[in-house]
């Protein structure tokens, strides 16, 4: 029994999840499906590229990522798919799988790239604004179903990429930005803990937080605090409270990080 | 290995959703259930039937859909059941099923409507205000795991309909109108794409479009476009952008289409 | 084929479900998953308690609650599991399963608890932020496999409870409590349909409503009304409305029960 994720911009409110489900499990009926998110920003191609690459590591052999964030539907933009270790991705190709190929090339995980082309494992009818369900569900489907990757496309090795900055360093520490904005408010930063100095401060939008902390839960209610995220990358929060609207913080802004070794 | 989607305006909140799974899995184990939406504005039986009949023609044999949207809960209002081809519906009767009843008939489909009377498919104790759980559930969970039809209740023939406008025709062209609005800020409109002229141009809240479009991605972003949507109607759309937000626009709205032929 | 729950308040904007779903089927590929909610305000282990205890009792035998409001996730509190009845629950040790440890009690159900301290039924690496996915799904797919509660940790006798006020006695008949306002801006109180009398009235907020009636659907549209409601429990709504936005009502208003009778 194989799992199938499904990451896009499409909201919940309009039935356009559960068609593709339906066309899914057409396909592949005992695949499990697993929502990753619908609520990206309609057309934020990096933040679910970001998204996709954090949730990545935890699924397991065989697992099939249908990711469709696509402004460029029914334009001459190819649709990919990928086989990144033991785990498959389809996608446009617009960069969305730019995070997720850069980790397989890290870890030196094989990795082929297929532009689809073999409409044999499409629906029948195409249209030119739902290829989430015209395309992408059915060949992940086929892919979940045991499909080699080969038969859906012709191997590529130009995949469109999308630059994301790393975190700088600096002549006292780094200079990190945030790239995403969780539920909670929390805030993100491409900066990985295992980058960081033993003791180090943090400076971020006007605020000083003394030091990296264990957790959330170590200090009262209210405080700013910065600890590891769940990904390993260094996170700037509010306990029980939002960072985002203490801070008015956006993507894009910048957290100092201040050695005092 | 069969399906069941639940269509609601129930919201994902309280676990309302949750708890018809439960009921569902407790009577058909192997059913994959999936949502098609939960967030139908309260007690918009319009906006559900729209909901249902556009993803209806992509689910497979022996589907099973479970649509509530019940202002008449606990009132003498029938519930029903139907068999529209090969697929099942289960709704209160109220209109809900109006234009998947009526695309049978369009269709030929094979049709039979029963009225849920047998509370032998029922959970034990039913509650006023949560028919959803108590009987929409378990009576779609029954179909699902092979329960025939007329076991779940009487023949009928008068199922409650509600009038659906179909575009006019006009001296120049059409006058349509906006049926649904999408998590794009799309508008979605009663003109089907097979009944448009080839050369038309577009007017909608005192905005010109010179042409339908391809698609999306033709256009510069912002750009006010049509298109033809995944379901085969006319939409309005702005590029990587609301068409919602930038008209005002609501559902009722008119959109006029003129014929340059 | 067992069934898992997860109720959070995680939100489904960042994939934190999706990843603790991959998890879960990692270690248990068939278990089928029902999502009870994903939007408990952030850290409100009160609403939480009550959302859990009122989809429990619908759930089947062998079903896995995973329940996840964690404020205090990285510090020392506690983690733990139930068994409650037939069921199971996983949630850390912050008073989030009281009202089912009540209802156990209430009604002489089998009840074991444990403190999760075998960490061979969790992830190899544990974060110190996100404990939903890197112990409670698994503990809880282990448990839905089959693994016994006692092998999950050591059995305890001290889980935290919470308090939750019930409706109080008064001279003319009860003064009770909104506890939650669900989606639909409908007010669930804290008393239960059992315990009043057969001829009442009921004034909320300043408004008088002459008593308890079958259903919405015996009134007009925009009424207010109160009702008894899916879970046995007196309810305050608006017709086709919101009795939250009507009253701007919130949790812990009082809702008085006079005795006509």
């Amino acid at each position: 029994m194989s799992v199938l994720t499904l990451l896009t911009d499409f909201g919940t409110q309009d039935g356009f999840i559960g068609v593709m489900k339906g066309v899914i499990w057409e396909i592949c009926p005992t695949v499990q499906i697993s929502d990753i998110s619908h609520q990206i920003q309609p057309q934020n191609v990096r933040q679910a590229s970001i998204t996709l690459s954090r949730v990545f590591p935890y699924f397991g052999d065989g697992t099939v990522h249908v990711a469709v964030v696509d402004p460029g539907v029914g334009t001459r933009r190819r649709a990919i798919a990928a086989q990144i270790g033991t785990q498959f991705c389809v996608a446009p190709d617009n960069g969305l799988l730019t995070l997720s190929l850069q980790r397989a090339k890290d870890k030196h995980l094989p990795l082929k790239i297929v532009s689809l082309d073999n409409a044999d494992y499409w629906l029948h009818d195409i249209t030119s604004t739902f290829h989430g369900r015209d395309i992408f569900a059915p060949v992940g489907a086929h892919l979940a179903a045991g499909v080699p990757l080969e038969k859906t496309g012709k191997i590529i090795n130009d995949p469109i990429l999308l630059e994301f900055p790393k975190a700088e360093k600096t002549d006292d520490g780094w200079a990190a930005k945030i790239t995403l904005i969780d539920h909670f408010g929390n805030l993100r930063t491409n900066l990985l803990a295992a980058d960081i100095d033993d003791k180090v401060s943090i400076r971020v939008l006007g605020k000083d937080i003394e030091k990296i902390s264990a957790s959330y839960g170590h200090h009262t209610i209210g405080d700013l605090v910065s600890v590891i995220d769940s990904g390993g990358y260094l996170e700037i929060a509010v306990v029980n409270g939002s960072a985002e609207k203490r801070l008015k913080a956006k993507v894009g802004d910048i957290v100092r990080v201040i050695n005092n070794g």
